[in-house]
């Protein structure tokens, strides 16, 4: 397992990575999902270094997977969750931060329901001169990395399983479809997918994806030199699944309705929801993409879900535990 | 440690656990015993497997009691308690339980408020065709298989230390007392202890054995060729404890009173309290068991509850690491 | 590594704390500090042992310290929190000790709002003949000796990093200011500070630091031989900071201003915070510590917090686990 070309210390945001980057990424995430095909899934590579997840929003999935992947390299773990903080004792979130520091924190997997959090912790561990890696693990409205690159690997794997990598999703078209605008998911995968070639097409409601926003969007790519200029938005899902090879839902938060920002699940499933005669646009072998959880019959029809041909959602949480664990070890091997 | 004669993958319910079942849990239980004695009390046997304990219905104890049992048998441990859960988020249940699978969990121990949640989640593994083990810590009103192997290892480790085994408890008559109507532990009892050959006496208030119920329970016992036709209900407690040389106490749950069935702690305890004048009814060396939490004063009175010559309930709890150790070894040994 | 003194089973109190005992968790301590400053930092002196924290009153901070010194000595950890536990089931705070050394705990971390419960614990663990260790980590307004010791860690290891002993204090001048009346962690620092040779400064208001508080404790000191009778008391700040070594802070309870025993946040700042100007009192290489979390603004202004050259207050964290590995180490190898 080599990570020669690893130098970063944090992992906040894919704005700003590379290609190599992601390829180390694929390709230690890799190794990780051999390790765990095997009887005793550990290696000793993180033993007597302690990862912390600090999640000031709840989260059990998201928490056990960066925990089961921190126990798989050896690690000790931390769990700090918001309800049993010592948040409600007036302490600031970076008081927080430095305390999980000193107690001896090398690792820290920072989830909060505003963006920034988790830069502004690294901007003060850096500030403070400490070795601490922290790995942004959902932040309001604006990223959650490791979820897009779990996203990628899962893709990547399907298409080369012993050597993933970006260059294989050259020219696949990839829809997104939902609530666009609120969704740290789509963010990240924005980033990581427009920077492998592929042709992402955006396609939701424009509740749920404004002109001001998608020019945003629109604008922030073009900026980025590295990045792919094959970024199409739709308010209807129908041209986005047109011959698509993979097909990304994201969750519905079930207050939006009461934002007013759609009418009523079932509409949202009507107009939006993944549904078997709508696969008919997309290419023979798409497979379907969900973060979870699931909310069934809305985003996507409940036997849809279920059916291996084309559900890719249970692979996801399994190339979950391999990513986060490429991620703590290229993040935590680097201190010595 | 043999376990030769185990092919069950799930443990779900005692109702069809066969005379060689319970002596290959009796005697792994007794050899994991010993190893609780030593001063390191652990074994490398599930190393790398992950343990889920799913608890959907929050229990501190019994959760504690798995977790330390996994722990000892050097396995990695993921907790989801409801509060923490995605529930709120509109997941189902099988779907917690398949992104759990897709974490890499190896056994899943799982309480749920609903009977049946540990049957369905298995049925949906099997069908999947995956190698995990379930594990029923306690459905509803249904089971608590661990719980009545426990009750089962305490007493039979009482009577012959070294070779605990079912064909110890022939002849011997034990009470159950207490909320028979709506306690899993009950029911998980009455198949154990009736498939031994003892004469087992069940002792409520009508209101908590009912007529309907106890034909129900009497019809069961029948149809059933393996299990002992020595069954006897009472409404009230003294022809139960006459002679008895083992009884065991149930959990009184308050809201019982609330829903009229039963008219006042203090009556209860005057009807069904286990109390010391009671005891002569009893063999002279009659045994107390209670599967805990217990109501002080309540379903036993306090000074018997700590008579070391009387009650047993410490010597459950400890025997439920052990029976708990044999369980998940059993289970998750066969996997490879 | 030895630790040829030590006697004590548990760890309650520092009212009758020796010197030698002192120095046992000084020494122990340094030696455990060297541990975490080694890439990788856990000994195996506690494996296959069961460390239990019983939290009855919730703290993510020091829970986080007592399980992480329990890993980094390679013991197995089980957490109780009040919110997921049985006592809403009526069980006795006794019967859940009871339950937990069943489990097989080895030593257990006790939190209760109420004084004297780990003493209630610690007692009944005596009268069933058991070896396991109870630990103190804070009891209502009574003590909270792992936080008193870690300050002193602290201290001493600023003024002899290799040699950390109790003499060192000898001569000192310690202020301590805030609420002391209702703060245990201010109770366990009178016994070891005043046990040093050094001059105990305490400052509050009057309705802090009652009268009759104040002539309790000065007799409790007065009673006591071994310990020096150098213990001061003040109504305002000033003659406390003046020509002091060290200042410790104390939090401040906002419900305390519900209680009308202080007026505003802002004014209590004006009248016993610690600002900058303030410390022209002291010596110019004063330092400050505070038990956390901060209020920042209320106990100590924030620019002050930050500042290295005065504040001990992350040091303190970190000192704290090599404090608990000491505790847990020297309690846990007694037993064999």
């Amino acid at each position: 397992m080599t990570n020669t070309s690893w130098t970063r210390q944090h992992v906040l945001s894919l704005a700003d990575f590379t290609v190599a980057e992601y390829d180390t990424v694929l390709q230690t995430a890799a190794s990780f999902k051999e390790v765990l095909s095997r009887r005793t899934k550990k290696v000793p590579t993180l033993q007597g270094q302690v990862v912390t997840n600090l999640f000031f929003e709840p989260s059990t999935r998201t928490r056990s997977s960066f925990e089961i992947a921190a126990k798989r390299l050896s690690a000790d773990t931390l769990n700090f969750t918001a309800s049993s903080s010592s948040l409600t004792k007036g302490e600031t979130i970076l008081d927080t931060a430095k305390t999980y520091l000193a107690l001896g924190t090398d690792l820290m997997v920072i989830r909060h329901r505003e963006a920034g959090v988790p830069q502004a912790i690294a901007t003060e561990m850096d500030r403070l001169g400490v070795k601490v890696g922290v790995l942004n693990a959902g932040d309001g409205q604006h990223e959650h990395p490791s979820q897009a690159l779990l996203d990628l690997f899962t893709i990547c794997t399907l298409l080369d399983r012993d050597r993933p990598r970006l260059e294989l999703l050259s020219g696949k078209k990839i829809a997104i479809v939902g609530d666009i605008l609120h969704s740290r998911v789509a963010r990240s995968n924005i980033w990581s997918l427009t920077a492998s070639g592929a042709e992402v097409h955006l396609a939701a409601s424009p509740t749920l994806l404004p002109h001001l926003f998608a020019d945003y969007i629109k604008n922030e790519i073009h900026k980025n030199p590295i990045l792919n200029r094959q970024l199409f938005l739709h308010w209807q899902i129908e041209p986005a699944l047109e011959k698509a090879d993979f097909v990304m839902t994201l969750r519905l938060q079930k207050e939006r309705m009461t934002q007013h920002l759609l009418p009523s699940l079932r509409e949202y499933h009507q107009l939006f929801g993944i549904k078997r005669d709508r696969l008919q646009l997309c290419q023979p072998h798409v497979k379907i993409l969900h973060p979870g959880p699931v909310n069934r019959g809305v985003e996507i029809s409940s036997d849809l879900m279920d059916d291996p041909n084309f559900s890719l959602i249970q692979e996801q949480v399994t190339s979950g535990v391999a990513v986060r664990m490429a991620l703590l070890y290229l993040m935590g091997s680097g201190k010595a």
